[in-house]
């Protein structure tokens, strides 16, 4: 049997690590920016970063949240969620949602607007019973369950015994069979992350009843968030106000030290966080 | 691990099985039809059929092409090919096209009309070298390939080097993950069935490579063409331009008398027959 590969690593061997950041800026010599503005841009994994300003978006702190929102409800994560949830998945108001990686910095998002645009069902995955407890106690997910617990597919079809119309995948494999098996006809899949292969020594069998898709009609679509730029307006403004007015709460897992990086990615790869996992470099 | 039932077949056990069917009217009490008078209609596999006149669509014949042509290239496998090419899968002018079961009633139409519309390239596979030569001989694919004769992942990027935009999926199994592993970024999936699986004694495997669906931004989507009735006039109006001007051209493989359908359904699911199968009842 020939090497399937099933995913490319986000990055090159041997150039920078990208990865979202706030930062202050020390000096400019753009117009439009000067020392003393906090930015968002995409050079993480450094101290500080030199780049053009059209590479950095100015930011405003809003009172009661920390900086660090830009990077995850309000930011790239937040984006992802938004333009998953509302555009490839083309969810509808009414229609039950399952979402895996569902304590996470997107999927926690994921499950919250669902709710918030009146979603019939919110079902939610993740892989510790504190994280499960978090979701329904906190995020007001309907039903969520501990996936290391038992089969998905049983585990789902207790959550969502009527099924699901849209399920946002973070994860692949196992959850994926499941879902498809789960969704009702005209179903959409969002397919966002396949974290079961990134941490995989072999690779993931693909979802066996993928059949159901022709007479049950679903559509599997997979997305990379920088092709939704054009949403961030939006996504800060209903996210915003949900945020400001207590309808939508987040949780962030903080590291300290640049020189702690490599370990909280690979916490994040194992699950280690509750919501977005954000590397702190200066109070 | 658990039953996976991947398709469910179009019928009950027990009641009469539905199929594509032309007749001439015996009897009416219809004002809109007439004894004599040339239908098309769903009640087939039946010397006779008594059904509601709404349920029969009156047809004219057409100089210099057989009646049966309303069940092949201008019936439910054209529209299938149409609507699955042009609105599932979204082809559009100088993409790239792969079609399996390319030799069939409705791969055979899907290559076609990709080429009269401009496809860049139309690769199809099919189950014998007979079939390939038909492929590329008579209806103009720019290359095709025997699948039993080597590995379709192989085939398959020696026929379409520069990959592929679009996958009219007639069999899923290896095909699919093939077809997959080919497809360029933002390349489409039309999931019309599942023959591998339909023939299968033991549940066929997933495509392992359906992580490529995020970072390549591909979409899957399966349908079934009742769903786009509202297609007929079109396709009609397109493939029967083809058909008289000598564009387009299609086969069929007549099985004379009812008692042999049977066996004619059980051939064509095991791939005996050039394009559609026709079990003539009357000369």
């Amino acid at each position: 049997m020939r090497d399937v590969k099933s995913y490319s690593p986000p990055f090159e061997v041997g150039k920078p690590l990208q990865g979202g950041a706030v930062g202050r800026v020390v000096e400019s010599r753009s117009p439009g920016l000067a020392a003393g503005d906090l930015v968002q841009h995409g050079y993480g994994w450094r101290e500080h970063a030199v780049l053009d300003a059209s590479e950095a978006r100015k930011i405003e702190e809003i009172p009661g949240l920390p900086l660090s929102v830009y990077l995850g409800v309000l930011g790239m994560p937040g984006l992802t969620a938004y333009a998953g949830l509302l555009d490839v998945a083309a969810f509808k108001e009414g229609e039950a949602v399952f979402v895996s990686g569902a304590a996470g910095a997107v999927g926690s998002l994921v499950g919250q607007i669902a709710r918030l645009r009146g979603a019939s069902r919110v079902v939610g995955s993740a892989g510790s019973d504190e994280k499960v407890a978090y979701l329904t106690g906190k995020l007001g997910f309907d039903a969520a369950f501990n996936y290391k617990k038992g089969p998905v597919h049983e585990q789902l079809a207790k959550a969502a015994p009527d099924g699901i119309d849209v399920y946002f995948d973070n994860v692949g494999g196992e959850h994926l069979e499941a879902a498809i098996g789960a969704l009702r006809r005209y179903g959409r899949v969002a397919l966002c992350g396949s974290i079961s292969a990134y941490n995989a020594t072999a690779p993931v069998p693909g979802p066996r009843n993928l059949g159901r898709a022709v007479g049950e009609r679903l559509t599997l679509r997979g997305f990379i968030v920088g092709d939704h730029a054009e949403r961030m307006p939006d996504m800060i403004a209903e996210v915003g106000a949900g945020l400001r007015e207590g309808r939508i709460t987040f949780e962030e897992t903080v590291v300290d030290g640049l020189e702690n990086a490599p370990a909280a990615f690979i916490d994040m790869l194992r699950g280690a966080n509750v919501g977005k996992m954000i590397v702190r470099l200066a109070p």
